[in-house]
């Protein structure tokens, strides 16, 4: 499946049951609904899919019951990072075999940093498979700052790179630095739970991955004009600014209340939503939507304000 | 002056000339204009006012000339956080004997953390004076995490903390545990830019003390009800927003073309605005005020949305 | 197998061969002379065993192969920690089922740390087997300082806890301090390469789990008096101090000379031998062990100084 | 005073008071001591100098006092590290006013790092001084790793830069590598408190310049040829190794000894001796000088062994 990395791929939890073992019940469910909302891919097992609190097995479960759901109606991209380069390539190979369209990887924290040991990582996982590559570039994930020549100097020594995850701060002009210097036209998508996403559309973004819980309210901006997108991340704003908050609680609670997945469970020693959370967010979607039925793929513009 | 802690205490920026030196002018002008707002005090020589890259002497410049300005209308919060706890004393008198209303202190990250080293730093400053103190507890600048213990411990045995800068995250439901666990009423005022303001005052908090470069609104919002507060926040949260990006020189732009300081010269290593951050503001502006003189205090609800 | 956790336990490499990939015939090859040098037990998987950079199936490989090697002659305990609570419980129990003795768990840091984030991720790993833990306690590799009180609050309430592995610094006076608070005889092991071997040991520390690549001579400290011990840490802590340097690649490369596994490959994104660094220890050997062979098991006292 | 920055330039800690004040007299008396015990030189308000936790009034004190106490003899380093740039340069070119022959200076960690921060950083601060400069490279306390080309860079733009204070970890490769590379022969000084030093004068370093309490050891080694150097620094190694503990009340302890400051206060939230640490060093100043009088210059070789 040739992929454009364009429009909107939603950052998918990992959903689990009460007793935190993998619900690969709703990881089907998950992705059937996003299928119906219209989405252009779908990325498991990032930051925010709890990546780093699976094992690999377990790993295996989520990649195959996704992509099984996917039926191959849209892509799934599958988070492939690992403190070791040789087992990252592992983690990578193994997705593709399972049915995975590409695979996203971001460099890890050495204890001596060096831009070096970045190209030396990334460029052996992309030896290892032909698969295209998301290049995921978070520090604040990750704590690993990229140079901007860095990032270039990989996309230029490595075809498959397919798309660059831009999330360094601030985000707008590292899009508009990237737009300008890059050799070949490789697709920008943005993500940080879209907080500042109007603003990266503006400088020159080509979408979203990320995990905003309303992927058809990050779609429409990005089919929208300037102006338009302005206005829709402006009535989205309060719940992306909620949903901002820092832990993944809340953006599960969201995909509970949509009827996306079946438990809000996060795994230890992650925290659940607070009591005061819950409360603010019951309100929060109430003032966003109304009487509108969130379980249903939303229209932007017809919100209640 | 006795402080209520309660309202609006904007956290200023340091104003410099083109060659990085203190603009003294600007400084005294600035508060002025603050006064002029409305707020009930200002804070000086936090995070944002760059304090960690001044000279002491520099610190004595900026503190005369912003108390002089104030003269005893609005009481005047100095920073006063040093590696150091006997600077820190040092820095919190001199403050003082300058004529500071109270001074703000932060822990300090240790090579080898630990509460009971906070409880002294602490506990040593406020000994040294019987000046109010504002307790930031901000671990993103800082890099302290304080248990909820630890801060209601400090309360409790520091008659003097006259306030709590509550910016640990996520902020809402730590200021509903605080206020529930506090054993006397002190305020709390938040932080973050008032990135999560409708949500903090929803959850109880008494105010603000950050560097939002429209106090009005903020006071505007702290005076509304609930419903009333969170559409305020909503109509500014694009600005909120582009102002929560990192580093201090989009703040300062603003409060440059509001007329309040002469330049918005950020301090190496800091910096500058970049031209991406310059334009997305010129715009962002005139969305969110239209054709209204943002040199001028700004009524919230009158926006052109 | 009881284990009395006295004495030493080297933290053992884990063998590559030069494509990366675990060798599994040095694995137990290095397990066998361990068992001819003398040790009380072997640790595997530690940080010095590059755990981070292996995928769940290589674990499983060195764990096969170390335990069929050490045919219960001497424990094998296996590190067995993870970001994530749950899948550190299943790497425990995995482990105890393949044949380890006991397995050693730290705390994972946490973007908001907290004392009962530590306490709950350490009780819950309990409850998931009846296997001896060792707590190691290791800031330096984990990023998180656990307070004295709440080590001991974990022993208290775990009585599985067999040893505590106290490598926070400095050492000595947190051992001695441990000594005179824990409310049972808890073994406390100390690391760190053994660097402040000599003056742990006098702060009453039980014995060693350490990366040194000369477990014999740690025996023979533990089995001297104080003056003893002393000498003989004086005698190799030029070697001591060499291997102290960050990174595996000199250990490795000493395990290579001394026969215990084929090849010093380093996992990327960690670093091989530099050439400064070999002939720094090649010249370092000689002068430490003269014409003694090193391959075989050493006698402290008699090398040449 | 033309400097050659090669031999010994011992780091200098900042005595105090019992209340936490400068202690003026301790700094003069030091600093004679040094120049009889036949140092190069002497840095003053470094890391170990707790410069961080100082006024800048202070450091003022601690300046002219050394400076009176050289008298000309020797040449007196100042640390003017500081996390802004222009106040880096005050605090330089006020050092020079006072009296200082050079300043050392570090890059500053900052949210956003970038190699080009840094050139701007230190290019700036040279430009603001004819002095000469002392360039640290300690990622330990600055958490800035500065890429080999970097300092090369630095050392070929700055033709001020007259000694690299390389405390990058591994340090011998280091050294190798940067005597190979450099354009102009920068004399390469080590620290680290000496744990290296052997291995690192046998790489190349033309001396040192760090904290041991004992510089006319440092001085014996780097006089000696490589088998000396060797011997002379496994002499000393156990004290070398003891104090490498983290914190500066072991050093402070071994100068109050020595006669050398009045008393052993370190700044808070430093924490002072404990009181393990006391009993140990007792001990081991007695198994490595037995009777000999360490007020007095030691000379190696004579130890009790």
């Amino acid at each position: 499946m040739a992929i454009s990395f364009r429009g909107v791929f939603p950052i998918l939890p990992t959903p689990f049951l009460p007793d935190e073992s993998i619900d690969v019940t709703s990881c089907g469910a998950m992705v059937r609904r996003m299928v119906e909302f219209g989405v252009d891919g779908v990325t498991i097992l990032g930051v925010l899919g709890e990546a780093n609190r699976l094992t690999d097995g377990e790993r295996f479960q989520v990649i195959e019951a996704c992509v099984e759901a996917a039926a191959g109606q849209i892509p799934v991209v599958v988070g492939a990072s690992h403190a070791g380069t040789k087992a990252s390539c592992e983690l990578a190979k193994d997705a593709i075999v399972r049915g995975a369209d590409a695979v996203m990887v971001t460099p890890h924290a050495e204890a001596v940093p060096s831009d070096d040991k970045v190209l030396g990582h990334i460029c052996t996982i992309a030896d290892a498979t032909d698969a295209p590559i998301v290049l995921q570039d978070h520090p604040g994930s990750t704590g690993v700052h990229m140079p901007l020549d860095l990032v270039l100097s990989l996309v230029a020594q490595i075809p498959t790179i397919a798309c660059i995850k831009q999330e360094a701060l601030p985000s707008p002009p590292r899009v508009t630095a990237l737009k300008a210097a890059l050799d070949r036209p490789a697709p920008i998508l943005t993500g940080l739970g879209a907080l500042y996403g109007a603003f990266e559309l503006a400088a020159g973004a080509d979408g979203f991955m990320t995990g905003f819980a309303f992927p058809e309210v990050l779609a429409a901006m990005v089919n929208a004009d300037g102006e338009g997108a302005f206005n829709i991340h402006h009535e989205y704003l309060p719940l992306i600014v909620f949903e901002n908050q820092p832990g993944v609680a809340v953006r599960k609670e969201i995909f509970r209340r949509r009827g996306l997945i079946a438990h809000n469970t996060v795994r230890a020693p992650g925290v659940g939503l607070s009591k005061t959370a819950a409360e603010q967010l019951e309100h929060l979607l109430t003032q966003t939507f109304a009487t509108a039925d969130i379980q249903q793929r939303i229209t932007p513009g017809t919100a209640n304000r």
